[in-house]
């Protein structure tokens, strides 16, 4: 239950970290569409292990296939099966995290819901479970011809980036490994998140994600709200806490004749509004003006301290995290933020089309 | 499309705020729950307008009527149609309104999905088809025995009240119309939202919500995590900006060394955690720790003061809300919280039931 | 659970048959859809009770209101509640069915199902279920422009009408109250049904039913294919027991070189095929060929005579059917073919125009 | 769009029959299922081309791997991907099938549909798509505990087995290649479609299937009846014209007062019926008796005679088939209806116990 999303472009991702292999099946993917595996491996790159001194150092290439639904570079309108395998595996000895609960993991969880579990690497708790959804983002930003996806790092704990006038280039985040658009904030994250490693802890923060393009319209006004797609999208990522839009928290400080975002033309005779407190968003559906949002994402839960804990047997033991992790898992979220909230305007594309005949 | 939630306890909502009547259909309601129109009408009681001189002053008594579904007070496992005719309209002049578009309203939303919108009173996106969502949440709550479901108001504007260190009794929030449990704080906030009002304008603020005695397991790891079904429910209701759980923004600004929850045995034996940063949730399935979560509300969007915007054919116009309306919803929305929250709930727990052989 | 039909135009249907009230609501119509409430009583009028002498002696307006959806005579492309008031109840004594389980009928497994049963009338498993179907279909069949659907009586009991050359006209269906087009078979059809009525006993029959002007590409390839939505759709309705497309059972005795239907172009130079043993669907999809189909339906289960049974405490008891039934529900069942066969190609055609760019 | 099948068990299946892989993914399976890719090869086996000398001569071992989902054994709850590579392809030259549209075959259909198709050996709609439906299938009787589904060739064209007084047991139907368990048909049967091969013309027929020992009470009343969801999962299979349960089209020709099956108590006080004509449906759910069905299968659609078509480009054109195929599908369609009968069997256990508090 729970590994498929999307009502049109359904995608159902499948595989535990030290499986056979990872991905993920999507129905629904309109024909025609050019894709190709190359497409796809670039969006996988982004999020790959290995990248940097800040992410973890599990080596997986990550090379994925397209086993059905393109032919001749060209989608079928059949489902699209990408797989990737498993190589980088440390089999090694999980027997003691079979025997216990890591703090804040989902080992408790998972053996409260099913009575079993695969001890080995987190399982399906692994973040490697999040390939399948950058796969099938790969997929559907291919569909979402003129809207640009922009997702970065606001802020890495404490450290915050100043308010943004314009959205980032991709160059401007990619400058550094933390994706952090403002070059003197990102030196700090960096120093931070290598401290946090060599103190054996780790470190939250905010990711920031902007959809810019949307035709107006998209969403539905009562329970499929175009934001409410997208906080299910953002919470069902792993380590996420927190979702807002436009104003967001701080905007339940404002007075409405303050937030309230005013219509007007633009310079081509477009409708627009003065501000976009709304983040792009009215009464479920998009105004046109960016899908502007935020993320809330904890510190990792793996830490290579001493914990207290609790084995299965309830007993009390301790735990030290010893596989390989980041201590921050913001930079190599940003291309699954986009992938979510890819399949989002996918889905809100699609639906739109149904129903117009 | 978009006016059906949940999977197992499928509720769909129907009407506008100026038609014939707003109500509810579930589908999928377990048999022999004992369930009357007065249990259902509690509830609705709670978000009725006119209750207080903080609310709206449109007077409606919100009588429902369970159509189908139940026998002999018990309910048959059919589906369960419960009506409320709206009776307190004015129709009135809509002809201003249905020519322009309010700021920050879903006019415009409307008019670009649809090309055809209800101008009464908001049409569909009137609070009054929360009036589906609170009935049907009845029901859910009956379901869920041993589960208490508790919202209230933290914040209203830039008063906040203090932190809580329990659950606060109904009674406490009960004790004033503003449903904030900290007396003073309380005091205030009416006297802001009464000066809101007077000026014309609006307030917006933070409701939060525990779910407690939930068993754990409940919710699924990956797209259908508990707490991303939560945000889903939660930024389905109007006016809402953001969520957050346990820790939620403030969490990203703590190591892992101190947001972790140790997992401890409780006074009975059973398995607990010193903390709950996880806001009573781990790899989207629950602990059986609180399910602890926020939501942001912005300030209402009708407001009596004058405001620029434009008409349907593209011109500079003026508009004043002339309407009743709430110059802050939050009051009125603790019910409607409770209401999402119990449906997220059920879902979860049926869900869990049909994977257990 | 199984209250809901269809993935776009999403039909819940509700309402026991001595409950307050029967109808559906329709979450998914497409905006702009002229309809009125004359609209819909005209179909519902063709399957109401009390028509003719072959039908049930139960009388019923079956007057319908639109609850919402509908604003000046067009859809709003928000839910459409359309409730059909319950009135001539007999309430009578339901004592002795609530004690025992009538052959044939749904009273056993209702009780296996959910240990309680609404034993007035049938409860939900009335045939009264089915006006929500007919209500939702006549707002489809207004979507399907260029779609005509007409279905017929094609047999009762022995008596089978010669093979058609052409789809009958209304006119001719609705020569007579059995809506057999062809009159000698329709008067000994009648002759038949009234002599069952008279020995206190039942008959069954067949209905055929054709789709023309369905566009090429409707329907999926795999599970959803056109011609397994429809046996969906007609084994969902009460007492049938069997579904052909095309050749149907025939066909299978017949070798592939004469089954095959040969492409070939018409007048007017579109693709077409000689024969139509496929029924107008290859591979799921249709060929723009008639969408060509039969349905069976059993003898009707309530029947005059003494009867031996169980009461619920397993006991052997005699029971005989007091209440007003239809001896052959086939007149009657044929509008509600029609509407079910709407409900099809309207989610067929939404289906496709989701995944058309 | 629909390559998902079932909603608590649910099944995608992926793969084109010259592509890279074909199999499923299965969501929703409940944990602690033991499984293992032997249990999985052996109903793949049944279902395997190159069998027998009335079966195609395309020769594929079928060999499943699953890549996900099962852990030391057993079922985790998390999605089970099941694979079966493609092996044995003849590239070779399909350039004349890519231009032209083959009586009977969905080509022209996907042309209609998507604009594009794979045109080597039927792209997704070849059978060997089913392979993905077996797998599933397999997991599925393994949640089946108790419930014994037996499906048999009844007819080949005009050759039809006599009644049977018993579910024919798994040795009478394996004892030929042709799966019918009356032994001197089987081999009249054999004859047939040799003699069909010969000629280079096929042949259809109907296949018979009971499930045994399921609970009373499972499906739902209104649209999700255990029959009408039996009747989809049949007629999504490829070659399938009709559907029919029970006393099926042959009932319709029964009065009533015969036609309704008497309530009894077996030899061991349980409830029972003295005849079956309802095929152990009552109202949409099931009764404990066998759950009894046909299916009927048209003549397979290639054939080694030239016959008459259009090209895309809409001219008269001669085709001849080539391929490998199979002269009568049916023998190999036995284990597929067994697949598909246990997934609506599956699906319909779950969705009983999710209300079932």
């Amino acid at each position: 239950m729970g590994n498929v999303f999307g009502k049109y472009f359904t995608v159902t991702t499948f595989g535990e970290s030290h499986g056979l292999a990872v991905g993920c099946v999507i129905d629904g993917c309109p024909p025609l569409i050019e894709i190709s595996e190359s497409d796809i491996q670039r969006e996988l790159d982004r999020r790959r292990p290995g990248q940097s001194q800040i992410s973890t150092f599990r080596n997986e290439s990550d090379t994925c296939r397209i086993l059905s639904g393109v032919y001749q570079g060209k989608t079928l309108g059949t489902p699209i099966c990408i797989m990737v395998e498993n190589k980088d595996q440390h089999p090694g000895d999980y027997d003691e995290i079979a025997k216990l609960w890591r703090p804040s993991h989902a080992d408790f969880t998972y053996d409260a819901k099913y009575k079993i579990r695969d001890p080995r690497g987190g399982g399906r708790s692994s973040a490697r479970e999040t390939i399948g959804r950058v796969a099938a983002g790969a997929v559907a930003k291919k569909i979402l011809k003129g809207v640009k996806i922009t997702a970065w790092v606001e802020s890495v704990n404490l450290l915050s980036m100043p308010a943004v006038q314009h959205t980032p280039t991709d160059e401007e985040i990619n400058a550094t490994p933390v994706r952090c658009p403002h070059l003197p904030t990102a030196e700090k994250m960096i120093e931070l998140i290598k401290k946090a490693r060599t103190m054996g802890d780790s470190v939250g923060g905010v990711i920031r994600c902007r959809m810019e393009g949307l035709p107006a319209g998209l969403g539905d006004p009562v329970f499929d709200r175009f934001e409410a797609d997208l906080a299910k999208a953002m919470l069902s990522l792993p380590a996420t806490k927190g979702f807002e839009i436009g104003s967001g928290f701080a905007g339940t400080r404002m007075f409405g004749s303050r937030h309230n975002d005013i219509f007007t033309l633009d310079e081509n005779g477009n409708v627009t509004t003065k501000t976009n407190n709304a983040g792009g968003v009215l009464g479920g559906m998009t105004t046109s003006r960016p899908v502007d949002f935020r993320v809330a994402f904890k510190p990792t839960a793996t830490i290579a301290k001493e914990q207290d804990t609790l084995s299965r047997d309830l007993k009390p033991v301790k735990v030290i995290g010893r596989g390989r992790h980041d201590p921050c898992v913001l930079p190599r979220a940003v291309p699954i933020v986009e992938a979510m909230a890819a399949l989002v305007g996918v889905n809100a594309l699609m639906s739109q089309r149904a129903i117009t005949l």
